[in-house]
């Protein structure tokens, strides 16, 4: 029997509380070889819905890192403030640390993987990224054999919960959505990094560093979120054979990048449009291995809290997990926003009178813009506030669309501003 | 630099063409790690779709295994003659071996990985089960740490295309799909192992080894396969808002694990329902990551020396990978097909005159079967030939509808043996 390896847990909130529960309460095999030793937070009086032996509770932090006797260190505070104090001083001092961490991660990850490459640490961050799919340890090692093409993924459960409601109930707007996503315990109640884009921009930024081996920062993501989604978006594009969702896409063009995070259609009849509610999903297509999806909670107190134990099993196994970020940085270079192709949907708010549709669509045409289709709905509640205009392009660069846009939105018939959506019709 | 792993291939057809070219045409990482040293083939004349340097190939198998140099045999004959002599030679050698053999895995995995303990050597088999996806890695590294409750799949490729091409063409018959399916390259000349759900059975054998620690040979698997399976039943399942697959079940159910393999009605709007054409899909719930899905490429060319090389990737990265087919065998009991639980589709092919409904509906209330409802087909071809009339059940046991199925065959009013099929309400 080999010596248990000892942990020392930092943040008893909920993930925690669940990493309690894996390793001491459900008589799983990991449970042989791992001792939980320490559990450190700042507030040990509020209720936990898992309890653990009191006589590991500690408020101090910083002795449970320096503690000789603690291999692994487990963060689960979130932020860059003490976590990442917290998360270099253990790397320092030659600890193991396993982090759920997705900003810490998508920030700071090189400068804590030369840490502990200095110090001979391993550093596991598994559960930052759509906690019950295990896609960093598929890039990390299966693919490490084969070659990224794209990715396409759904990784923020809080959005994508908001988008299916308002598909199966027409009328919703998107702020109800979110309330409902509150009393669910789906949102926070600041929900701002969710339905900005920026929680989905730290995770794509962490897929993109493993699977292209390229550095992109989530605040250089090209980025959209979801509030300017209509219930009229949803229930238009549902019409047209599409639904749409929050989609995170990095695929290699040429020799560059292009990387976006945005709302976009997809084909009703595709199996990402399939994954509803809080689900996350990761398309990769490869080279060898092609196309292949994987599926499931991306959050929630279990599902992530089973990433990090999955983490500590590989820490047990006795495994080499590579302590750089990945092998070799490349580096591909990054498309600009307007380089970008694809093909578009625009809600314009238009006057209901004649002549619109001449003046948007000469606008179109002198940008190059082909149109595909175009959908005039009617708007009996107040003819004051417009009727939605629906145009789908033809292949075109976002540089195009956001050109004629600029030219379009000043004009006298347009009402509100023009919102343009994506659309990936191959998924 | 560390020294290159050398590798002795066996076998020189489809999938020994891709990994030949992932391991020397593809400027892959993996090809400075591993250098392939000897190809052996019985026929060295056949055009083959990638080619090799001449002076690696040979005839002689035996040779290769020998040949002191060679640290790791990639076993890609197939069958369980000459490839499984020449793997346990390998094994009792010392070499390591990946294999992408599932009939060999799954009657003799459990004797094999004795072999490979005793000569401290190491078998890899990720290709045996749906190529694309790395289903064996993920249930041997991620849910070690977490405890499986179910799995649901689609693990034949040829059946999936086949039921999608009858979905897509009402009218089209089993028997001429499966020519389609030959005529694409995606069933054999002799398709008996795909339709008849063996082969599917072989990859679930596999599959619950891993997953439940329990061996169930391919033999004593439930099985029901795909060619009873009329376009009546795909279009009636349709209308009902459900779409048939050739299903693999595995699940706990108490102590005892319930285990099938049989075409099933899923929802029409479940991830699994869009699973189509060649692909396969693996739903996987835990206790901890709860229900997570992987779909990709079964099968083919380069999903396959995808797995492949993905294990040349476990080995040369030096991990302890497991020599045990599972940690510790726990053999659950399974349960006898009359014990397992569900609803049921009961297609009967019956006269078209009055009584019939009342007579079937009294042989079922008989054996306590509630119908939960009923469609009856116009069929104005050829009265002689019968109606079809579906039936669905509430829940019930494949016990109790055999039997009242075996009732209800030799009635006068009955044209056609019945036919079953299970329902699965919730994937």
């Amino acid at each position: 029997m080999a010596e248990k390896l000892k942990v020392g847990l930092l943040g008893y909130g909920t993930i925690g509380s669940g990493v309690i529960r894996l390793l001491t309460q459900s008589g799983l095999a990991i449970s042989e070889r791992v001792e939980l030793v320490k559990v450190a937070d700042i507030d040990l009086e509020r209720p936990r819905p898992v309890k653990v032996d009191p006589a590991l509770l500690t408020m101090d932090a910083e002795a449970v890192i320096r503690e000789p006797d603690i291999d692994v260190i487990i963060e689960l505070i979130g932020g860059i403030g003490a976590a990442k104090k917290y998360v270099e001083m253990a790397l320092d001092l030659g600890k193991d640390v396993i982090t759920a961490n997705k900003y810490l991660m998508s920030l700071y990850g090189d400068e804590l993987f030369e840490r502990a490459k200095k110090s001979g640490s391993r550093l596991l961050f598994e559960a930052s990224v759509a906690g019950g799919v295990p896609i960093i340890k598929i890039l990390r090692e299966e693919l490490a054999s084969d070659q990224v093409l794209s990715i396409n993924a759904i990784l923020n459960g809080t959005c994508n919960y908001i988008l299916t409601r308002m598909e199966q109930s027409p009328g919703l707007s998107c702020e109800e959505a979110v309330a409902e996503a509150q009393a669910q315990g789906l949102a926070e109640a600041d929900p701002t990094l969710d339905v900005s884009g920026m929680d989905t921009a730290q995770k794509l930024s962490i897929l993109i560093r493993k699977a292209f081996r390229t550095r992109v920062l989530p605040e250089n993501v090209d980025l959209q979120g979801i509030t300017e989604i209509k219930n009229v978006d949803v229930q238009t594009a549902h019409e047209m054979g599409y639904r749409i969702k929050l989609l995170a896409r990095a695929s290699k063009e040429g020799k560059s990048l292009a990387v976006w995070v945005a709302p976009a259609l997809i084909p009703a009849d595709s199996i990402m449009a399939q994954v509803k509610n809080e689900f996350n999903a990761i398309m990769v297509n490869c080279m060898a291995h092609h196309e292949h999806t994987y599926i499931g909670k991306g959050a929630g107190m279990m599902p992530t809290a089973g990433a990090v134990v999955g983490d500590l099993y590989t820490l047990v196994s006795g495994r080499n997990v590579l302590t750089s970020f990945a092998e070799k940085r490349i580096n591909f270079p990054v498309l600009r926003r307007s380089e970008v192709k694809g093909r578009f949907y625009l809600r314009l708010t238009v006057k209901d009178q004649p002549g619109v549709l001449a003046k948007v669509s000469s606008a179109l045409a002198a940008r190059n813009i082909s149109i595909a289709s175009v959908v005039q709905k009617e708007n009996s509640e107040d003819p004051r506030r417009g009727v939605p205009l629906v145009i789908i392009t033809h292949e075109t660069t976002v540089g195009q669309v956001d050109d004629a846009v600029e030219v379009i939105n000043p004009e006298p018939i347009i009402l509100e501003p023009t919102h343009i959506i994506r659309i990936m019709d191959v998924l």
